[in-house]
């Protein structure tokens, strides 16, 4: 039978520690506020609850952390310092990359091994096993190996290698995705309901019936603007930079009349007119990358 | 047989062209640089070309433009002013919604009938007949349902109502929606690129792999969004407006560690701030439209 220590039981970690139990592990649970533990109804599950920290990293070899801060995970575990020699902890805690690869440096100090994970996924998806739950990795690959099958049941699991900080990198990455596809939603729904009472179009219809087909589309068609910014040839046969530019200025020109901000589109409109001036007109919106402070 | 003008001869322009010979129409064409008729190709196929913009109105009743921007929409159809009367004008050129009331008015007191639309598509889908190729109409009611069944060859039409900026309103929303979403990919397709040589990672394995599923899922979640917004009631059971804002600043900081611009981030940021502050800490992100200068 299989052993597991969770720390930590938010809304993620609860789902975690759910999803073991149903998956039949020995697990044993630990939170700062102890209360939690049994209004989380874990406990009536069969989880065991530690009553110190290092009473949960003695009872699995196996540990894993979900807390609100990667400095609530280095608070923590110092408070069971002595017995965190040979366990392996993954790190599920949202941070940064340069806090991941402190930690990882801090822990292999003290003769544990570490992985950092990202969780795309929220505590739902997490509790049910639900096959759409995405998690990311990294770390040592040969630790990786060792516990990835124990990782498996939160979801499908996705190892960027031995750098402790790129799940956290790539987690962000995707966030600051899902933001602008947020930034862009929201800029369209604000213009489409200040015309709601000629339309007799709710936000939510709107959405369903225009924006989500629309969108779903456009995001078929990233992985060929990825494509030319690995091969720096951003040729199109299509719109083009400097005529895109035109049109969005009618963005801005219509939020203003409409009354919405145009805050969210301003900024990759700057990037464009850059790119013109950088003599990149011609080219696809994926050239945009050249004039973010990435070299190539 | 069924007669149709088209005025522009652009990219889009030809396809419209095409999409009608196509379907058995006698279509009569007419482009400021006459010469394109031929290099076009439709000539061969068909079309007539018309030698001034007063022989292009009269060979059909029905008649669409597609040019470069509106003003040259009025400069054209002025040429053949005197052969305006009784015409029924279908404007697909980019451009605003008072730009689109303008000409409305314009065309309306020459004695000649005006809808305005918007083509969501590319010329490729367009002159294909792609059945993915969506149409946004708007303009008076009784005008729209007669002429429907001629423009429904282009793909699928969404009317929405009587007010001839509605068209552009909406076209210019889903715009700002997608250049949301390309906002999005550029900041975590950037971010990504910064540990290619650790992860070995190509841009567009990021995109295809991570990336595209990540929105894809997100995407779904617009709808349920929306939802909050027809309502008002911005309660969560998730992540919530100020949770949110703590990672949002990982993203910020990842992001200078990485050399990479969090320009695209900072205006939603800035707007889930002032919700917070305005008291919608515990809201979904959604609750941000009340904060974009729209009223409820």
């Amino acid at each position: 039978m299989s052993q597991i220590t969770l720390f930590g039981l938010g809304a993620m970690g609860q789902a975690l520690a759910h999803r073991y139990l149903d998956k039949g592990y020995t697990t044993t649970i630990w939170n700062r506020t102890a209360s939690k533990a049994h209004s989380s109804g874990l406990i009536a599950k069969g989880a065991s609850q530690a009553r110190t920290v290092t009473e949960g990293l003695e009872a699995a070899d196996l540990v894993i952390l979900c807390l609100l801060d990667n400095a609530s995970v280095k608070d923590t575990l110092a408070q069971g310092i002595q017995a965190l020699h040979g366990k392996t902890i993954v790190n599920l805690t949202n941070g940064t990359p340069s806090q991941a690869r402190e930690l990882s440096e801090w822990v292999g100090s003290l003769g544990a091994e570490y992985i950092h994970g990202g969780i795309m996924a929220v505590p739902d998806m997490i509790a049910s096993g639900s096959p759409h739950s995405m998690l990311l990795y990294s770390g040592d690959g040969t630790v990786f190996e060792r516990v990835e099958n124990h990782l498996a049941h939160l979801g499908v699991s996705k190892y960027l290698g031995a750098d402790p900080g790129s799940a956290s990198l790539h987690d962000l990455a995707l966030l600051s995705g899902m933001y602008g596809l947020f930034s862009g939603f929201l800029h369209a729904t604000a213009l489409a309901r200040s015309a709601r009472l000629q339309t007799g179009m709710s936000a939510e219809d709107f959405v369903s019936q225009l924006l989500t087909p629309w969108l779903s589309a456009m995001t078929q068609y990233l992985a060929a603007l990825a494509k030319q910014i690995d091969s720096g040839d951003y040729a199109t046969q299509g719109s083009n930079i400097a005529m895109q530019v035109a049109g969005m200025e009618n963005i801005v020109s219509a939020s203003e009349d409409a009354g919405v901000t145009a805050a969210f589109i301003l900024p990759i409109l700057g990037l464009m007119k850059r790119a013109v001036q950088g003599g990149f007109g011609g080219a696809d919106v994926s050239a945009v990358v050249e004039f973010m402070g990435v070299e190539r």
